[in-house]
């Protein structure tokens, strides 16, 4: 009941050809892999009823959308050591808890698999196959000496701050993870 | 001024029957004290002052919501090790930092009480009886092998993504905790 | 396009002297520097596209607001302890992944200045110059023992959530930090 009323108010004043289709912006600041996992599931879902999706991946959060193979190739010493360290790739992720030198993630790994949960590395490619726009911010880029080709074939944009809150402004639910 | 402009604004093309509540929808994803703490502070202000309130629990937000006394009951190894080291129940949170084996989360307690914040057990019956609508992730609850009995009688929803984001779409306000 | 659209919708019933500016209002629940640095980076760009901010500092976010310099005198043996070890500060805030004993949060700093990015003791002043409204949450100071007169002096403001909950109502983003 609430929201069909809404609905009719909110097109009222529209043709259907300016109906506006809902919209979810996701901000991805975490690069853990239970997250990154609530994002997609979030993301895939609001894309499958409809809704404009778009992911804005920062910080951490640029390791999810980091290419698996191949090195990163940063400039200076800082960087150089950073990007080994945190070198990122959707099959690299790891739980924010319980961990345990990598057993914990593992197990979490398969207990998706058994009630066939994507892997991260096919919700990025079922994501983007729904039209989810997957952008990676290039303030943290800079900082962290990501280069621009670090990243999969998937992220068609890259932008900052200023591009993140226009999508936020037209968006119906957004949410920083 | 703004407030009362944007009111009217919004109730003109209705009646007062039709009028909607505000709303304040939240995902709890955590299940560190201190994050369930400022969820309950938040829900039940807001619940105080007339807002409807729904909160949705997932992953680690589940422990949150778990009964504190008995055992899960999980089907298959890995899932019963899971919860077995990730117990849950409102009474076994543990705060984000600090925790020093406990001794920090006992400290942060005793502070609480001392000012007369509740506990989350006591948060939890409060919403309840305020209207919070209180709704677990079934999602969740497939992968991490919590079955439906696990969970405290104030819980009344099991539903997945798709319910918070018809929740989600309606609120005026979204976190993701 | 849509943009233009939505806002001619909403500005149609006013006149320009009622016309309302957009919104962004952040709760920073973290102490985390590299949390806080996106919360800044975000309030700021806001702010500079002519947004009202307002950011409300909850929790272990009330370091990032607390004075760098001199003790702050809590009452009871409890609380001075919490706030001996959670010093709180701008300068003393830590990354919240790969801190390794100082060195990572060292080494962030060293890359932050690289690429002319303020640090969070310069964001505090420019944010405050740019009519950023910075608050502290008296509820999280009353339990964690933080007197009112621990806070830097762009803090202008001091309260608890059914404040936090009026600014967010009437905002166009809202972010849980």
């Amino acid at each position: 009941m609430v929201e069909s009323s809404k609905l009719s108010e909110k097109e009222s004043p529209k043709t259907k050809e300016e109906a506006k289709k809902e919209k979810l912006t996701l901000i991805v600041f975490s690069g853990d892999l239970d997250k990154a996992l609530a994002a997609f599931i979030l993301a895939t879902t609001a894309a499958s009823s409809g809704m404009d999706v778009s992911m804005f991946f920062t910080f951490w959060g640029l390791n999810v959308l980091k290419k698996n193979e191949g090195g990163i190739k940063s400039k200076g010493l800082m960087r150089k050591m950073l990007n080994f360290i945190n070198r990122g790739g959707s099959k690299r992720l790891t739980l924010s808890k319980y961990n345990m030198m990598g057993m914990g993630t593992w197990m979490m790994k398969g207990l998706m698999k058994d009630v066939n949960i994507p892997s991260i590395d096919e919700f990025i490619a079922m994501s983007h196959k729904m039209g989810v726009k997957m952008i990676a911010c290039t303030t943290s880029c800079g900082v962290m000496g990501v280069p621009e080709d670090s990243f999969r074939s998937e992220v068609e944009i890259l932008a900052g701050a200023a591009y993140f809150l226009r999508e936020a402004r037209d968006a119906d639910i957004t949410l920083f993870i």
